[in-house]
């Protein structure tokens, strides 16, 4: 089974190098090589990650280390975060035994898997990007799982949905998820020039709401991203 | 969910700790209560064990630990060996996405599987005593899992499989694995009395065989297990 490259796992902030290893080890048992690094904590190279990853040390040599996370998902076409935590906000939550159903209508793209630090998870801020939740159904009293067993149940379900539905490789008729960023940014120029956001310190809350109801749009394709920046366009005209 | 104690995770020879602690989470995150240790390389009580089981250290207290296989399994009444490679053994492979198929058939059952040592796994001599080998599918260019890993994707199979099962607790139609025992030594003892085992060198290799035959019979029952006793008594009669 060759290795598909269209998904991404994604660590954001994580802190002990050996979670980091563990989690490359657990990636190249079921094929999927691109690991993306936000500002680890213990900085890069790391000894630890690298002797913790036993047979997968080139997916470690191999690993893309970004500052942010606008940019660690620029290229992909969509993004679930993975929280074993419920949310205060509007977003549509699955479990893990879902994904072969929902990957089956996504087959033309680039998806990436967001998670957390180990001690706090993923902020609001950075759920806010994700089109959806994957959730893994735990024991409620103890739901806290390490993060390279989470990575690890991950990438096994995507392992075997793939063994399942052969995904292939054309990833052009999608919008990116840097798309949906520049539209949100033109967005909220827009609207700064039109004084929307009368209330200063509700801005950030109020932009993040936009963000969450843009980013569930599933399987937004180019044509219908021209058309949504084309309507933005047509809209702040005088 | 509470711990319904049908399931248990057998360690044979666990070389470190860390991964003892690692395992013992990600049992307790399935509600899977039941850990029972055969001779732990660095002896037990284990600190490494202690403080990688995180909020799972009530699992590290309450471990089981034996010197051998035939102790640590008489109880129960059906043993899934977990395997990476094939072996040159008539046994039947299931994957872990079958698990919850055998399982519903199973239901009155108390359950245990089985996991070898992190540098060589189990050994043809422990597999003999499973009805069946679980393999978890993987990339074939890298097939070795961490055994917390293994074990995380086993219980969180098992895990799933009881929210869609609900199992109950009557274990008490099925013959026990310590029943199987005692037939398989009385078996000997008459095959040996017969002069069976001609070939002193092929006796070890017969036996296992035998054994081989016997546990792969699935589901057998209390009576059953009388009938094969009395057909061994009246056969072996004068």
């Amino acid at each position: 089974m060759p290795d598909k490259s269209n998904i991404s796992i994604i660590l954001s902030h994580p802190q002990l190098g050996e979670n980091i290893g563990a989690v490359a080890r657990a990636m190249k048992n079921f094929s999927i090589s691109d690991l993306r690094i936000i500002s680890p904590r213990d900085g890069w190279p790391n000894k630890s990650a690298e002797s913790a990853s036993v047979g997968a040390i080139d997916l470690i040599n191999n690993a893309k280390i970004f500052t942010n996370l606008e940019d660690a998902i620029a290229d992909l076409n969509i993004l679930f975060a993975t929280s074993a935590q419920s949310r205060d906000m509007n977003k549509h939550y699955i479990s893990t035994k879902e994904i072969s159903n929902f990957i089956n209508s996504s087959i033309n793209s680039k998806i990436g898997f967001l998670f957390g630090r180990e001690s706090s998870g993923l902020t609001n801020e950075e759920i806010k990007f994700a089109s959806k939740i994957i959730t893994i159904n735990t024991n409620p009293e103890f739901t806290s799982l390490n993060i390279a067993h989470a990575v690890c149940i991950i990438c096994y379900e995507m392992f075997n949905s793939r063994l399942k539905y052969n995904l292939n490789e054309n990833f052009q008729d999608l919008a990116s998820l840097d798309d949906m960023n520049l539209f949100l940014e033109d967005i909220f120029y827009k609207l700064e020039s039109k004084n929307f956001f009368k209330v200063s310190e509700k801005k950030d809350i109020m932009k993040r709401n936009i963000t969450n109801i843009f980013t569930r749009i599933d399987n937004l394709s180019k044509s219908e991203y021209k058309t949504l920046r084309g309507i933005l366009k047509s809209l702040s005209q005088h």
